[in-house]
């Protein structure tokens, strides 16, 4: 029986590209929202879940953070990169002198910017839930519209492509995480994400957390900080490291480092993204 | 003459709501984007700008970062903070039991969340640009439709209130920043926001910035990453900071952490805010 994948859907997203990339044998099952994936997978209606957790240009999807951090049982198991592109789509036949309406969830819109300004400075623009679902209202839109959308949404969709690669900046690229119920077991070449938060507020609390890693010789390949909800000023913090939580100098820094602060969470070791 | 201060728009927005708690007097005009309103700013429009910065909930309003970072010769000369209370607004004389659509913005939808899928579980959500444009859209809809709103926004556009603070969680406060052609002098009670980013990436380089900051016994209240747009891994560091950059100490810290860092900015110092 072919696993079963859980992703952001609809069918179109760039997510379920991300999907079909890591397993073209698996059968996807769309959800609604990043919770709703966890949530399939910790519930087991789904082994594994694929979301996105960072764009190369617009930065974290705050969704998936806050859920690693707040709600969720499952894992990070693997991370995977794609390149993103857009398309400019639209029914089949429209001139692209009479587009009055492009519809764009705000995210790709905020890629593309310079291009719609450019090129459309004077349309309509119109938010979208997604990218798949901002061409499915434009194929059903009564006025001349456009979209931003995928190669894979054109398909599914039926809508002709009017530009490609309409994006910004050429090193557009986002990374997915798969969830699952575990982690993944040491290769050689790993990653580890975690988060932690401190109950005192003074001068080098951070900064001795961070030497815990720089006295390893263990590099962070990414910091960032996220509300803790809680009240304005208070911070927690995400860190990805090199390395698996299972090697000694990993384990026990992560020991160290969980006995000084309050909130300690690791969300999985796991293999790094290699370039193919 | 009333002072001139651009502001996110339109009317009804907490934007709007910020800049009137700041300076009732002032003659606000409305702008499309955080940009424009920077833009407007720096060529002369107006003198002052209101832009959101951060969320306690959301965390923060990425748009203004990398605005800060990347484009705007414009300075933080203020910080406001303001209690954000989301209400759902109807045409006067709708049913709850009626509703069949909810106009939100997806960050406003986002702290509403809970009330949304408690109250109102099998609606259609339609995404709107801004949480006026949720109640200006509303009021136009030929279905039975609500939109999260602000109080603001009901005057402005005479919809009915249906639920007050529907919010998921009560501590909800955005953060201002004022923008302006010059920062703010010493109070003796301020804060100073910057960024830097390294060229070489190794174990310990950010606890080193740090570290300047901790000997001198300086405290940071926020710090966090923005991807640099040139590829994923590479970040620009943001930190706000307790003290003027006209104090010695904090003046002295300053002058390391440029010499140890590559892009190396400062958005300026200002009066730390006070609740009332």
């Amino acid at each position: 029986m072919a696993k079963k994948i859980a992703y952001l859907g609809p069918p179109g997203t760039f997510t379920e590209e991300a999907a079909l990339l890591y397993d073209k044998s698996a059968q996807l099952i769309p959800f609604a929202t990043i919770a709703a994936v966890a949530t399939a997978v910790a519930s087991g209606m789904a082994e594994e879940g694929v979301v996105a957790i960072e764009n190369s240009i617009e930065g974290s999807v705050t969704d998936t953070l806050d859920l690693l951090i707040h709600e969720s049982k499952v894992l990070i198991k693997k991370e995977l990169v794609l390149p993103i592109e857009h398309q400019l789509l639209a029914k089949p036949g429209t001139e692209v002198s009479a587009v009055e309406v492009i519809y764009a969830h705000p995210q790709a819109l905020g890629q593309c910017r310079n291009f719609i300004e450019r090129c459309f400075p004077k349309v309509d623009i119109v938010a979208a839930l997604s990218n798949a679902a901002a061409v499915e209202e434009m194929m059903a839109s009564s006025y001349p519209a456009a979209a931003i959308g995928t190669a894979r949404a054109a398909e599914i969709y039926g809508a002709a492509t009017l530009a490609r690669a309409i994006q910004d900046r050429a090193s557009n690229v986002t990374r997915f995480v798969v969830l699952a119920t575990a982690d993944h077991p040491p290769t050689g070449s790993d990653k580890t994400s975690l988060c932690f938060s401190f109950t005192e507020d003074r001068p080098g609390v951070l900064c001795e957390v961070l030497q815990e890693f720089a006295q390893r010789n263990i590099n962070l390949t990414k910091l960032e900080s996220r509300p803790s909800k809680e009240s304005l000023g208070k911070y927690i913090f995400l860190v990805d490291l090199e390395g698996h939580r299972d090697e000694p100098l990993v384990s026990e820094a992560l020991e160290r480092v969980r006995d000084k602060t309050a909130l300690f969470k690791i969300f999985g070791s796991y293999p790094r993204y290699k370039e193919k």
